[in-house]
């Protein structure tokens, strides 16, 4: 498929958050973003490999200069030397002071895409995902992660996350593996669901830990973090890490518990590939808590896309999911790790 | 991709609704329909053609009986000699009587997949799309919707659906080209959030009517019925078919009606066609009153498939849309029809 219209003039054109008076949900209309290559998934070409990558080490250029890295010592920003990079995104989604107000004209309500939106290059290597690297690279990724989050303290920002997605399916238009940070004015409704969820006495994550620790959708335990297939996965393989204990936030961990975050994290990505092959498409969603917020249980969703949502799932907001978590549970445990 | 799973000895095993604790959202985990063909995205094989369709006239005996057709006089049940074939979906996604009750286990509630799941064979024709079709024939396919909209009025149902999953990507696991008819026993948020938004003389439907028959967002109307680019459009060249009056249910129209509607869908897709390419995916979904409600203003949403959503989208509900519905509406108005 051809490219479907010219790209716009501004790459940078700044987006608008608006609601949908229909059905309630918010949806960012940025159309500077359809400026990245291979934006529309008919755009498919041949992989490029790492030559012209803007995030292989000697192309350091390419990319907006660096906002943070693990380098060698002596080697400077925008270099190569480095083992982790965090740089804006080019093309970036929310962007912009995060003051500025929502605008509500009668029907239609609308706001800024104010936030930031950063890419994290886990690793000079073009090829190897969170699933092919050693623990200790993965550790470096974990540790830049903690970083990101840590950096974006605003009180203003509504919520921060760390998504990972993997393969052209679950939506990268990038090869060389990577993770993006999202910090945006407003919560997003899924974000405040969780909140109001995960808070307290009641906290579902402390109920799951306990309801699933011994369960048969316990994939495994890792110092103190458990892997689970959750019981109402939306969609097949699906997986929950999280600790067995009610922290709210994923960077106020150590750097000491970056091993074990790593360890626990490539050993279900290498499950995952064992069940659904060496290049299945999966997202990674980081949910710890916003600045602001003390009361929370951190977590990080495993989501598979083996399967797509048809137009039931769009038109009603409920997931058909074909394959049981129990069984889910038993082939990710019988996967070579 | 190989099989992942293989499929479980039962295909009509009975389904579950699960409510996600930590998000709240729901699932239906129905592992019967892992065993279609191609359930997976990765099972992708050469494109089968006629021989061997269930849904081509020959093959009557390979789906289950029919409940409904549009039958050449002289011709019976289950033969040839049809224009619109109704059978019940062989892979149910909901099925059962409806007057089961919620299961309510503290964290984990539950529901079963109560409801009915029926598909719609637009047409003899194994390649033809509902773009392809004459109006007279998109027509029929429309009586069809509003036959089986009227035959499930059972007042226990939540909501009564009508889907097109058009191309693989779109959720489509079969060819030949049909609609999906899903009434559930309870009621999708989604489906909740638009019976409390389009009520009375606030209706938002209405609003966008008025907001919108002059604007830059309008495709075309034809007759009592209007196309237009939802300002909040969640995907590229997304578009709205409504009428321009508040008429709760579809399928109130009168036969005559059709050919409006069988028009202004086919003209829409053939604009879409036009912009997007030959084989472009989408998914329609006709939102009309659910039994018992009075008060509603039906519509139908056009959803292209051009672009993917990524773990930001799946971890925030917020979806982000690269092309201006402005533009949108442009591109569409400016392509043949």
């Amino acid at each position: 498929m051809a490219r479907i219209l010219p790209p716009p003039a501004l790459p940078n054109a700044p987006g608008e958050l608006r609601q949908d008076p229909l059905g309630g949900g918010w949806v960012a209309i940025t159309a500077g973003r359809a400026a990245r290559p291979e934006a529309f998934l008919g755009d498919v070409g041949t992989p490029r490999g790492p030559l012209g990558c803007p995030f292989c080490p000697g192309n350091e250029h390419m990319t907006p200069p660096e906002v943070w890295a693990d380098r060698d010592p002596g080697t400077g920003p925008d270099q190569p030397g480095w083992h982790v990079r965090v740089v804006p995104n080019k093309f970036p989604a929310f962007a912009g002071p995060v003051t500025t107000a929502h605008h509500n004209g009668g029907l239609y309500r609308s706001a800024p895409t104010a936030g930031v939106h950063e890419v994290v290059i886990h690793n000079p290597d073009h090829q190897a995902t969170l699933a092919d690297l050693e623990v200790p690279e993965v550790a470096r990724a974990m540790a830049a992660w903690r970083e990101r989050l840590a950096a974006h303290r605003d009180q203003e920002l509504g919520a921060v996350l760390i998504i990972v997605n993997q393969g052209r399916t679950a939506g990268a238009s990038l090869e060389h593996p990577h993770s993006q940070v999202f910090a945006t004015a407003g919560r997003p409704d899924r974000v405040q669901a969780e909140l109001d969820r995960l808070a307290g006495q009641a906290c579902a994550a402390c109920a799951t830990v306990a309801a699933e620790r011994d369960g048969p959708r316990l994939v495994g335990t890792t110092g103190d973090l458990l892997t689970i297939c959750p019981w109402a996965s939306a969609a097949p393989f699906e997986a929950l890490l999280l600790p067995a204990a009610h922290q709210p936030r994923f960077e106020e961990r150590g750097p000491d518990d970056d091993t074990a975050v790593a360890t626990a994290l490539r050993d279900l990505l290498r499950r995952f590939r064992g069940v659904a092959g060496d290049h299945a498409p999966y997202n990674l969603v980081l949910h710890s808590a916003p600045p602001g917020v003390d009361d929370f249980h951190w977590h990080l969703h495993l989501l598979p896309r083996l399967t797509t949502y048809g137009g039931f799932e769009l038109g009603t907001g409920v997931i058909i999911n074909v394959v049981d978590p129990d069984r889910a549970a038993e082939a990710l445990r019988a996967s070579g790790s």
